[in-house]
């Protein structure tokens, strides 16, 4: 069998990861450097080519279709980034029109959540539904939402931005400017503050994080420390899975989506994250639902679901099949 | 021109409004009765069938085309009035099904809230948007979600129960059986809770509610009293706006709509509840988001708003636009 290949290209606000996919979903080589090592969007683009071509040099161009990118506010019906508030340094770049012009091929760019439902539909668990949604755990709380099998944009292609809605009236500063936001309680910076608070609350914390510079903290080691039994990680997991089922069951009461998939960093945690999740979520979750919604992780291959979200949103695109609804 | 006729009926938790509804939306007469004097389907059901003669008595039958009913939880997709917390006795009735045996009409039966939505985009605002969200304050808080200029139902019918997600977290005892749901905040006995929160927390209210039982306060009774410049009912519209406002945030961090429709005697109170709401919005909603979307009162007249939602219900109905998206 033949295959054509994809350039998938996820910039997260920490990241930015590039690989070679197969038109089967399959990541056959990839590349990533740190997006927080330029500031500026002309040193960032530099590389991001010079990281491509790398990747190019052994491949047969005549089977490569084009390069899909998801970002932080990426937006399909512009080929922008937008204002995003983890990526000030890409604001505004028109990165379809430039990239297209230094590549010499298609480039489709859209919100690197709504990429990620994209690659669950093409190549994961959401093939065969009508209506889902996907969140995604990362630098921030990003979310993809499907209805009757198209992507939901709305007018401006901005829509499902669920990471930045209030979970918590007048609780913690969200870098959106704002307060209380999905994204401060379920993002990695999210689980990082909860340790933290916990942490504070309880005055004599002696476990296995003791004296790890607050800086320094991430989900991965509280994630190793709770899996080692440190009860502080524990319980900063289980108030994490309280605020994500919550979210999950707000995400219902609007949209009645048949599942949600999670995916992103924090969920290779695995069942120390969602059994708290799925408790959470069917304590909080409106009766009449019961039964009709369930939350799973991603069937997407961590490491690899950002690209091939992006490599399933120039496939998309390649179809025709318009992002805006 | 010759006019065609529907029956529109919403059944609240508190009044069930019948009404004649022409096919331009005009409502030419209107009865009513109260839904908690009925504490049997039985009972209720030969009400509405009496009632429903009264108002066909003078009518000529021939250009009748059938009844539309918005009700609690009323599903689309089944004809049935499921759970439904503030109307209890009515729970699981397969009302289209009674009423077409008895009536010998077409009957649509749908979700209260959509109802209101498909009258907002068949005689209101909405005529010409593709993406609206119309929110009805009443006994309790109901939504109607159209992208795409089709109504949001979901798999199994009840996507759109914005007034049941959760707003503040451990917050006020919802009568779903949750707590800190937005209806416990924006609904009319949310209005009293607040009034009452906060004349407790003052402690020494001697304004002009002082002595009013708080099994008799109303939002009228307050709105009157704010408009005479009562401090802690124009501070109970203030709160009550901070929610709402809040809430269409929250929605348009989900779907990101063209416009929210605001409905409901609530919403009489006029520039009382619409400023702070206003207010809020403005302060809660995502940066992306501004200059992109607005809040507006329903374009429909208030006493009728509902009613002919419930008769929009049938003609789209009868216009073979399936419901089901």
């Amino acid at each position: 069998m033949d295959h054509t290949f994809a350039i998938g290209i996820d910039i997260g606000g920490t990241n930015t990861d590039i690989g070679l996919v197969r038109s089967d979903g399959i990541c056959i080589a990839r590349l990533n450097f740190r997006t927080t090592d330029f500031t500026t969007a002309e040193t960032f683009v530099d590389r991001l080519c010079s990281t491509i071509g790398i990747l190019l040099k052994d491949s047969d161009s005549s089977v490569l279709q084009g390069i899909g990118i998801g970002a932080p506010n990426g937006n399909s019906l512009t080929g922008c980034i937008e204002e995003a508030s983890n990526l000030p340094q890409l604001s505004n770049l028109p990165l379809k029109r430039i990239l297209e012009e230094r590549m010499r091929l298609p480039v489709a760019v859209g919100n690197d959540a709504n990429a990620a439902a994209l690659g669950e539909m093409v190549y994961g668990g959401a093939k065969h539904l009508q209506d889902f949604v996907t969140i995604t755990l990362g630098t921030g709380v990003g979310s993809g939402i499907v209805i009757n099998h198209r992507l939901l944009l709305g007018e401006h292609g901005n829509a499902g931005e669920i990471g930045h809605s209030i979970l918590v009236p007048d609780g913690r500063s969200c870098s959106c400017g704002r307060r209380g936001c999905v994204e401060e309680y379920a993002s990695a910076r999210g689980i990082c503050k909860t340790f933290i608070k916990l942490r504070n609350a309880t005055g004599n914390y002696n476990g296995m994080l003791h004296g790890i510079d607050d800086s320094q903290l991430t989900p991965k080691l509280i994630a190793e420390a709770a899996q080692q039994g440190d009860a502080l990680s524990i319980a900063t997991y289980q108030r994490t899975g309280y605020y994500l089922g919550l979210t999950c069951a707000n995400v219902v009461s609007h949209i009645a989506p048949q599942k949600i998939f999670l995916m992103g960093g924090p969920m290779q945690a695995g069942s120390l994250i969602m059994n708290p999740t799925q408790q959470s979520f069917a304590e909080n979750l409106l009766m009449i639902y019961r039964g009709q919604v369930s939350i799973e992780i991603t069937h997407l291959p961590a490491n690899d679901a950002a690209i091939m979200g992006a490599a399933a949103l120039l496939q998309w695109t390649m179809d025709n099949r318009t992002l805006n609804s």
